[in-house]
């Protein structure tokens, strides 16, 4: 399933093209809007009041609520737009933004309204492209789970068992254990408060994705593909599998997880590998962590550049902005990580 | 650019197929042999004993001393096998090795012997491969240069300015500070003491790649299109461009990079970004981590299962192996990150 | 440039996402609107009475009239369909059609209404697509032109300088020879009085294409390039270049094309390789033909497989259909052509 | 299954990398070497002199006899080359063959001896990967089948029925009807007596392949998927499915192809759509018919071009060159056919 995510955050619409669909899968419409509707923005002071009506449309690739096998384009109107705040960041980039980049490697002709096609706004489609693929991964019993893991320092209770993640996705504020997420939510309003963005993670796991799955080769191996994926998400800046940044602190004594038969079925006691071994999934959950960097869209003002003159200016962005999106991300997270376990099974 | 690596450790021999590698390049075999013996073992007792000859036959793809834009096959012929050593982990894998996940994958048809295609020694034609790439870059200026940045919890001196790099790829242990060297280097041979490993991490820079290179979109993005150079790597588990995981702790003011001139050059005052803003490079050096796990063939006995009759049992691996990894890796990552330039610069 | 055409012919539109495309492009609208109108129907008596209002929108990658450089999507709405036509063919397929094929291959979830994916109709987002890539061309000096070569056996004059061609794209029916073009056309007047229909050839010029483009080796090979994009066109069933099936019945003798200089620059004196040696272009105009099945729709009674019973059937297919469609697919081989030499090109 | 094959007529060695073969299988040495010698020169006076050792040597992929589903690489070491006889086309490009276009390609480093990477002799580690595929196929019970259809104008018996192709492969001259096939010969010694050669056709049945393979779409579809594998052939010109050229003469009521129950198996009672309707197999045997332009290296004078001076001189090719190429063509026309048919099974 290869997907194409298209749009400018002002333009008319923003969408996504799928194709490698499997035939006759029965869209769940209501599934999607969920989906759609846990990273939606406007629902409470953590995030922006601009509101988006996130209406999907598929132009192609379903018949009688179901997938043809065909390439399948949704796709989501744009409105609310207040494209005249943008005017301000045409020629003096944000930093930290897309905007210089995207301006060189376009030449200056990218549509720097909303940040274009940078915009956070491009992970609806994803979001959808990620629904359609869990859809499939649940017929064949694969669950994609997230949780918000830290925001600003301020930790998530560790996830011990993938068991801990249900009912997650349907809570506002996706943690385990809601103190946590408490201390995470004041943070983001005193960063709020003071015109700042905070930054933060969240961890993922795929559960039952069969053992076998990947190579070690370039190209075929399940921590390239997945991560290939997951730095697609704006703001991700690391991606990390099992005990991560922590392996090089370790021993391979602690390290290594050793194979025990529970069930009959062979497991390991532990899972440090997050699920897979020489670039191949071993049967157990495929875990890992992403690193959000925070929002570069901060009210204070900001030392940057006039691309025209090509002298130094400072800028305050206006608009609305997050003050962080880590909550909003989950689902896209989730998005991604579904359809990476859609590559990895060959769909 | 495109590169297969192919061969068992105790195959015949191991060697790399690349495609689309630019006509009228004059190869340089002396750098070739230079970054194959950053890599080689046997060199001090930090490695294993094991000797390998790792001398380069190019196939094809040279006339005269130069690349002819036709697949290039660079082979090195495989000895000094101890293959007996591994009989017994045939139907018994090793723990976090990808023994077992090969099994499953391949249905049991891999060639286990020395790891087959899972082992360390396939790194050897990934730095031809890298050796290659870095000769081109090098006639467009950009250079790719690594160093140890912490083994066991212990780090190397914060690396400032790339210029510190300069003459590091020439140390033995390529480390900014040799003093932390020398306490990376205590820390590895107490592993090996106990029959244990330890895991590390790398830091890479390159730098001089324009600005403007990749894009946001899935399979264009900078940081999605090094990260699968990266993970292809055996032994990485983690990916983490500029500040990384520090993301996670910063306010958006912290971690902003201004936008300020230089020289009459458009650069950012800090890069925490690590060179790549939206996907796409900003100009400044490309910097990223990443985490090596500990080696996993350790010599104390260990839980396993007995793949023929699915019974729990006990391994000692025997065999010649390296305690730490992660400073026989250092070539092994530039190449990657040198292979992943070249993609992104369209070669 | 990458391209995925979707939409089904009686679904709520078509259209194609296009990658890739340069930056900073002036999209000519009338161009893409006259490429369209030359594949419309209902022109005239040789075509069906189907009118297609083939307006087209942009819902990305475009900005002030200029490409952005992000993925482009154009979306043409369907309409004037007359789905209730086509219930009788459900289940029992259309002999030399896709239906069948297509039933199989979606496990019966395709949208059989007026061919579905399969309609000929999907060449129109095919044509936008290619009307962008002959802008591109066109930045470059490189043009493509085609003619009728022919059709139900009638040949058109020999196409014996690309100059010829100029002025043809703008004729009703394109040929050389308006003569040979009348007769032509009475024969697929004979065959729609019959409820009949015909096939015929196209032969296709691209010129000004540098030298030097492609590889002798496969997926980089110019002539297997062009043949990808020219046989996803319906109903195309030979790709051949240059002399084509007369090499043959030559000797090397006859076929060999000698190096001359002319005008100071290295020419072949004819150019029966189709401007293509060993799968590299050589400066000469890039010439080849393909072979249009007749249409398959034809309104004769014909024996078919009710898909339900597995039972031998009748079926007689309503609806509009063309005689022959060699004429209107004259832009879309162009339209092929054009994508394929920015391939070529690595556009 | 991806391949990338590599080598040059006169560099150390040509050979194969194949990714993605399937784990277990028991590589069949013994066909592998039958097809090599169904290609092998110097078997009779149609051939050149030339002796190739064509001893194959699997550098990786390959334990204890069977596939392990890791890269594969074959090898075939070059000998008896006669280099010096090339020194005279090094600055003047022989008529119709590659040296022209790959010398502009390659900016001049091209190998140019024995026409280096675009000689035929390329097409020996083609025909390794074939048998590969071969196998593979075999074991799904699909074959590849092929005959000369024409040579010089001179036509082979038609093939009525896949069936007939049986024992075809094992003929010294591979053809249906003998008496066609001594006339062909004839033409083939006649060209040789006077310096030239002759170009002819192929004809290619693959049988059993299942309905529903392959789309409409670009880079899925069936007939797509085959020409490219097709066109990177040496020489092939053309490629043509099932009626081909016939088609832009014949109406709708002669070409489609009725759907019949046979056996409670639905088939078409003719074959002129060879097998594919939409792009999709439709589970009628695979028919396509290729054109081999006539050898470009004939030994008679001929006008060319002194690449160093610009200016027009004369050539005669020394050195022992084919009259004709087609029935050493036949496996390799097989070997393309079988590896693309793996590409529409997913394989």
């Amino acid at each position: 399933m290869k997907h194409v995510i298209f749009g400018e955050s002002h333009g008319s619409a923003i969408g996504v093209t799928l194709e490698g669909v499997p035939a006759g899968l029965e869209l769940d419409g209501a599934h999607i809007a969920r989906e759609l509707a846990r990273r939606a923005t406007g629902k409470n002071a953590l995030s922006t009041a601009r509101r988006e009506a996130d209406a999907v449309e598929f132009l192609s690739g379903v018949f009688e609520g179901r997938t043809t096998g065909t390439p399948l384009t949704a796709v989501i109107r744009n409105s609310d737009q207040h494209s005249a705040d943008y005017e301000a960041i045409r020629y003096t980039p944000r930093p930290s933004h897309g905007d210089y980049a995207g301006y060189i490697q376009s030449g200056g002709y990218l549509d720097y309204r909303g940040g274009g096609h940078f915009s956070g706004r491009l992970t609806a489609p994803l979001v959808v492209a990620g629904a359609v693929a869990k859809q499939i991964l649940a017929q064949r019993g694969v669950a994609v789970c997230a949780h918000i893991s830290s925001i600003y320092g301020i930790h998530d209770a560790p996830l011990e068992d993938p068991a801990q993640l249900q009912g997650v996705a349907e809570k506002a504020f996706p943690v385990l254990d809601d103190a946590a997420g408490e201390r995470m939510q004041q943070a983001i309003l005193a960063a709020k408060e003071e015109d700042d963005s905070v930054g933060g993670a969240i961890e993922c796991v795929v559960t039952d994705l069969p053992a076998g799955l990947g190579a070690p080769d370039f190209g075929c191996n399940a921590e390239g593909i997945f991560s290939q994926y997951l730095f697609s998400v704006p703001a991700v800046k690391t991606v990390d599998f099992g005990a991560g940044v922590a392996f090089a602190m370790m021993r391979g004594s602690e390290a290594n997880d050793p194979f025990v038969v529970r069930d009959g079925k062979i497991v390991t006691k532990t899972n440090y590998a997050g699920g897979v071994n020489g670039g191949i999934t071993n049967g157990m959950p495929l875990v890992f962590e992403v690193t959000l960097r925070p929002t570069p869209s901060i009210t204070l003002p900001q030392e940057s550049v006039d691309l025209r003159t090509g002298e130094e200016t400072e800028i305050e962005i206006s608009g609305r902005h997050d003050p962080c999106i880590v909550h909003r991300a989950v689902p896209v997270i989730e998005a991604a990580a579904a359809l990476a376990s859609c590559a990895l099974l060959g769909i």
